[in-house]
Parts: C-alpha cells; sequence; structure tokens
C-alpha cells in the first residue's frame, strides 16, 4: 500500500473540524490511509508571528461567517466551543498514548474530540474532559490519566510538534501526500487530485 | 440584470491575480456581471496586524509552493515580480479615473497590469510602467499621467479602500455576491455555488 497521507491538525482548529470529516474519505477513494497527527498550533504562531484566527480584527469576523457556512455546505454540525480557542495538550497526549496501543481507538478519540468541541461546543480542554470521552470507547481511565502526565507522552508530543516546524507546517489543517505539502481545508480538492493524477 | 459581483483586489496579490482570471466567467455563467474594485492591502493589514504573506516565516516558503502549484492547475502563466510585493497605487489610480470614462478599457488595464506583473514577472509600481500598458490600449498618456497626480483621483482610491475596510474586505481577493462575503481565490467554488443554488 502506498504512503500514506500525513494530516497535521490542531484540535482546537476549527478548519482541522472540517477537514477531519472528509479526509479519510479521500485517502480510502485512492488506497490511501491517513497518518493524523494532532501538534500545538501556538508553537507555530511564535514563528509566523500570527495569532488565532477569531481574535484577529476583520478576519475573525470573517471566519465566523465563512466556517459555519462550510460547515452547512458539507453537511456537518458546527459550533464554536467556549472557551475558544483551547488548550489541546491532554488529547494530543491522550491521542499519542493511545496511538502506540490501540490506533484505531486513537482515531476513534481524535474524532470524538472534534466532534465534542465543535459538533457540541464542549470545552475539551481539561483532562478530565478527554478522559471521559476516551471512557466511552473502553480505555482505562487510570491508565490514561497517568499517561497524561508521563514524560515519555510529554516529549513525543512536544517531539512531533518539533517535526511539523522543521517540515514547515504553517497552519491547520496541513497535509504531505508524498511529501508535498498542502495546507487548508479548501485544499482538499488539490489533494484529491493530486492524489488521481499524481501531480501536475 | 442581477446585481454584480464585487471583486475587491490588490494589483499586488497573487492570490488576486490567479481569482482574477475565473472570476468574470464564473459571473457571466450565472448571468452576473462583476464590479473589479482594485484597493490597496496595506491598510488592511494596519487593521488586521498581519503582513506580506510571502515574507511571513513558514507560511512565505509554503505559498511558493502553493502558488506556482495552484496557478498551473489553472492553466495560466505564473512568475513572482521583482521587487514583490510592489506599490499599486499608481494602477489603482489609473484604474479608477478609466472606470469613469472607459468602463472596458479599466478593465483591460486591470487584466493587462495583471499579467505584466504576474505572468511576466513585471514591476508595475512604477507610474510609468501603468502608462505604458494604458498607452497600448488606446489610453492618452498624458491625459492619464495628469490624472495619477488628480486629487480627485485620489480621493476616489482613498474612498474605496475605506470603504473596502468598512465593510469587512481583510484579504486579497474578496468577494460580495448579494451582500454576502467571501474571501479567498479558493472560495469560487463556494462562489459558484451560491449562484447556482441562491445560498444554503
Amino acid at each position: 500500500m502506498a504512503d500514506p497521507i500525513e494530516f497535521y491538525f490542531d484540535f482546537s482548529s476549527p478548519y482541522g473540524y472540517l477537514a477531519a470529516q472528509k479526509i479519510d474519505d479521500i485517502g480510502a477513494k485512492h488506497g490511501r490511509g491517513v497518518a493524523w497527527k494532532p501538534f500545538l498550533l501556538g508553537a507555530v504562531f511564535k514563528t509566523t508571528r500570527s495569532e488565532p484566527l477569531l481574535g484577529v480584527p476583520m478576519k475573525g469576523d470573517y471566519a465566523r461567517i465563512d466556517l459555519p457556512r462550510a460547515a452547512r455546505l458539507m453537511g456537518v454540525p458546527f459550533t464554536l466551543p467556549n472557551p475558544f480557542p483551547f488548550m489541546s495538550v491532554a488529547a494530543c497526549r491522550a491521542f499519542y498514548w493511545l496511538s502506540e496501543r490501540e490506533p484505531e481507538t486513537a482515531r476513534a478519540l481524535a474524532k470524538a474530540v472534534f466532534h465534542a468541541a465543535f459538533g457540541e461546543g464542549r470545552d475539551m480542554s481539561a483532562a478530565a474532559a478527554v478522559l471521559e470521552l476516551a471512557g466511552g470507547l473502553g480505555v482505562d481511565p487510570v491508565a490514561l490519566g497517568a499517561a497524561l502526565q508521563d514524560q515519555a507522552v510529554k516529549d513525543r508530543l512536544r517531539a512531533e510538534v518539533d517535526q511539523g516546524i522543521d517540515r514547515g507546517v504553517c497552519g491547520s489543517p496541513f497535509f504531505f501526500v508524498d511529501g508535498e505539502p498542502f495546507w487548508g481545508h479548501d485544499r482538499l480538492d488539490h489533494i484529491d487530485r493530486w492524489l488521481e493524477t499524481g501531480g501536475w
């Protein structure tokens, strides 16, 4: 099987949420898996002199129109969690700890976190909120709770963030298809075409 | 005839250049004209705490991949002019002066400026460069040269920039379809759909 599509995202990224609704299907259409790679956009913002979109004058107002409109077009629910943006460290750590044990459950947790945050508007910043979702997927909350404080798990997330920055991941969602970078949920059509044609 | 699509852009915006290749066709498909509205993105950057994309760490590197790739997919030539970004005041003033006299020639000049800048990589910041292109379209270079220093023409451009900011035009290209805002050449598909369906 060909290499998976790499899918970088921040759990607190609304456009990442939208992309998460479609990227697996696009991969499957072309016989590709998708490697989900949650990371922390805050570290990128320092390098790119950026800030969370919703707080930027003018751009934030526009995004509050564009996001629900794009979601309606995709037929997916959309709401902004409160507070927003939220710290996604706990969700990221839970994902990477699980991904080494039960990869399918890790991906199910990622989808559940996105749905809780942007489908239902729940605050997913607290470890307790992540543990509750994971428990619903059959994950042992005691073991996961301990993992969230495990230095090796912290280091794994840090390494993923550093690697993303080294590779030029400048926003969320961000994708690599056989090394070719694509930024934004509005590049999903380019990704689909790239996989179809092998590039242009 | 229904109201035209309003198309805001900075002549120094590469994604504005890409959008300019398609927006008239999208309008025509749905029986809509397009009101071209060049403006100065620098004024917006002050409000949005932004800076020209190509100069932003990481994002600039990505854009240098994304722009020519998007242009190849559209089948249009693409190169970055040097220097970049360039001051587009002269081109904007020429456009608005012409638009009150020969609207079709004004639009032809806009297309010629974009093509010279991003199709051929020419520096279009100087008034002389704009006058030369306009001369090729049959415009009197003496009258146009005087207009570029006319206070009324300066005021017209200033008014367009101020109005754009008041309306939330936070980037280039930016569109309004019956008042509905769309930002980015990657929203052309949404615009096409919006015109098809009357909104969703």
